[in-house]
């Protein structure tokens, strides 16, 4: 089996990032809910302060599709190596509820469900809820 | 009723910014989880490169306790006016599925219950799972 190498992204990165992004949003049927630019990306990673950091995985010319060669475990491995190093106590991830494989990986990887276990629920104010709370 | 007046928290906040974290955590009966210091709070928060921001609200000295004047109200108008500011197309909260008086208050200023509409589930990668995954 080919390796696949783990790595930050580059600035470079951001048009394959959003490609990648569109893709998981589909899957998720949440194409709607995808608004960032390339431009916005750029901006927001790779600027004086960024606002996000981003690992991504290269993979050697292959034939078939990138499933099953273990790439989501080495990403959390490496998210686990760069949380230590930054003094973080925990890492967390939102995952959807019917997305079985997924909620199977991170248990199986020792992450547990506060949704499930305590109760935590997600509540979002978008675009026209802050306008109206900051009455603009 | 005595006014209340939203700003930025100063780094000498901090001894009273982990007093209530520990009392929220005390309500959300979830006092073993806090394990940060004040002095890991002044460092994440007023070194070089911040890892959070705070709006701390000062009260005139009153009788009676903080409840009810709206605090919480205010906070949430200043945070959707920094996340304005800052180009953000939404900002999340994380509630406890019982405390039905903070996701009333969430509801009325134009939020939506992401895990109810939505099905999300936050997942956690706790110490002893992070050092597993990262070998250490």
């Amino acid at each position: 089996m080919a390796s696949v190498r783990i790595r930050e992204a580059e600035e470079g990165d951001c048009g394959q990032i959003l490609r990648l992004i569109r893709e998981l949003a589909e899957y998720e049927k949440l194409s709607d809910q995808v608004q960032i630019s390339e431009e916005a990306l750029r901006a927001d990673g790779f600027g004086e302060k960024p606002l996000y950091r981003c690992l991504v995985a290269d993979l050697p010319p292959a034939p078939g599709d990138a499933q099953g060669q273990g790439i989501g475990s080495k990403i959390i491995r490496r998210v686990a190596q760069v949380a230590l190093d930054q003094g973080c106590s925990q890492f967390r991830l939102a995952v959807l509820d019917w997305n079985q494989k997924a909620m199977a990986l991170y248990k199986a990887l020792g992450a547990q469900d506060l949704t499930e276990a305590e109760g935590w629920h997600a509540f979002t104010f978008d675009g026209e809820a802050m306008r109206k709370l900051a009455g603009k």
